[in-house]
């Protein structure tokens, strides 16, 4: 069987990784020559909205899934009345526009932080009435790691926001000051067979994912699972969905959803008996799905912009290496590191080590 | 880096799905165009002893590596010349022909059982005087699961045998009703760090590896890490080496060894910290050694001929699967599953279900 891959990035990467073992064959599509999952699989070296290409993935594949949400909708669309996409197009649509997705955790009960959609600048100064001090400002669509967000603080911070963020279609939301972000990691089956990861916590840096930690048995799963459960089912889901969460004074919010693999996920490769990159693949081939049990104790980093030293990293115990084969530049995710321990106080001394290998 | 891999089957595929979250990139040369290994790195397609080929490889890559014995050893002379290649050539040479590994196993103390040089029909006619009956006719060279091998119980037998197999090098060996085979893959570094992973005991079917236990806390681990040891110094070996042995009465005779990763070894993917095949990896590129601990208890089993139906093998908890991408025919080597478990007992019971699995 063949997968076609739209996008051929670590996440491709790590998907075609997990699906060779299973005698699965890939194709990805990626305008960039150099994309790091390029070498692994037949690369169709096209942009992502290119008919040709996408027909002839459509021919080449069994199924067709993606592993980012800025695709062309309407190319996936045509695609979908010649062969089978998972995730939903549905899920891909909601999850890409920060208002819609928003509006569905409230149509399905899942509570989030207040919002409001913010259409001109009148929108704006009247934003504080419903969010109250401070508040987002976020676009709407192609915002990631912390990008296309403004956090206005004060009056003139609204001049500020509109200026740099104004003309797109933006979303307000409240400041929330969370006691942590987790996030979950479910999977669905056509057959509506689900299973869901440990939750991970996840730490930022800058904006960006910087450690993320297996919590098997944390006092919030059931509630995380439940709301992962709500939107897998409303969606008719099909494959991996990634849910994060603030907690707040003991309540979940959702912050948003992504219809794919997951960074906070990544853990799962050496962390739990089948990781949610075999998981992803065995859902959208209707296959059975694979036992999502912790592996020890486990914990993800990432590696932001630069690289370790290969030998400082291979050289510490229970840490298992995932170098993208991406240029290095700033702000770049070029790989990461699971750290496994048999104990959480051995896991966070391992943590501790790799952690001072960054620079 | 770019790693160089003569020979493109299941063993080069295993070490490059290894590879690749190490950041490296891969070159294989192997004369098939389907060769399972190929689609996942840049292929040469040429014969294993073609000199512009090799040239090439020795050029695109930082080391050379082999991932069967019977390559071109002159070939790979003149490569050596340009480039590292590990594991050394001696070590090539040596597995390569049985009856030099059986002189070698004597001149570093690794008891084997009796045996002898067959260079003629009276050798054979002489040989019981040495062996006892039965006895075992072997080609010296070209054996591998089981083939080049013939049984003698009887004079009529010899005739036979020398029909079959005279013309060729030919050693005898007294045969060993043997309690049960076990083998110990090693890695060496250049700087002369050693790795043993725990014993794996091996059940044969019609000559060819069967299952594969993990036996951590043996009581013949000492004994055979020190065999193994021996080897990897006296050769100043660089990578993995197995080592198969049978146990008699308590005692450990040497049988054979391989200058690579080991089918006996795959249930270290999952089975252990890190693989046989990082490794290996590791080891030829001067890389800091990994953890040989086991992870739970594992063990393996060949798909030989046919593969099981995927669905079914996913659908077993504690299984890993691993088809290599060929086609199926008799006999071949087509994938293999790894089973692992929290106890012993629980391995047994998963492996008996697996096992029902097979044609």
């Amino acid at each position: 069987m063949r997968v076609g891959i739209i996008g051929g990035g670590q996440l491709a990467r790590m998907l075609i990784l997990a699906g060779y073992p299973l005698g699965l064959d890939f194709t990805v599509l990626d305008p960039a020559r150099d994309a790091c999952a390029a070498s692994l699989a037949d690369h169709i070296c096209a942009p992502y909205d290119d008919r040709d290409a996408l027909a002839r993935m459509a021919e080449d594949c069994d199924v067709i899934t993606y592993e980012f949400e800025n695709v062309s909708l309407e190319g996936l669309e045509r695609l979908q009345q010649r062969t089978r996409i998972h995730p939903p197009l549905q899920a891909l649509a909601e999850s890409r526009d920060r208002l819609r997705e928003k509006n569905l955790f409230r149509r399905l009960d899942i509570p989030t932080a207040k919002f409001i959609a913010i259409d001109s600048e009148s929108d704006l100064r009247e934003a504080p009435k419903t969010l109250g001090w401070p508040f987002l400002v976020k676009t709407r669509r192609f915002g990631y790691d912390g990008k296309g967000q403004f956090l206005v603080r004060t009056a003139a911070d609204m001049e500020r926001a509109w200026r740099e963020l104004g003309g797109n279609p933006l979303i307000g939301e409240s400041f929330i000051p969370f006691q942590r972000e987790v996030s979950i990691i479910a999977v669905r089956r056509r057959n509506g067979d689900m299973a869901f990861y440990p939750l991970s916590e996840n730490v930022h840096r800058d904006g960006i994912l910087h450690v993320a930690r297996c919590r098997p048995r944390d006092s919030q799963t059931a509630r995380a699972e439940d709301y992962a459960c709500r939107l897998l089912e409303h969606l008719d889901y099909v494959g991996v969905l990634a849910l994060e969460l603030f907690e707040v004074h003991g309540r979940l919010l959702a912050n948003e959803m992504a219809p794919r693999v997951h960074n906070s996920g990544h853990w799962t490769i050496e962390g739990s008996e089948i990781s949610q990159f075999e998981n992803h693949l065995r859902a959208i081939l209707d296959l059975p799905l694979g036992d999502t049990e912790p592996v020890g104790h486990a914990a993800m980093v990432n590696f932001i912009g630069v690289l370790p030293t290969l030998a400082d990293v291979l050289e510490q115990p229970g840490v298992h290496c995932h170098f993208y084969g991406k240029v290095e530049r700033p702000g770049r995710k070029v790989g990461h590191a699971t750290v496994r321990a048999s104990s959480a106080t051995a896991l966070e001394a391992r943590l501790h080590h790799l952690l001072a290998l960054l620079p």
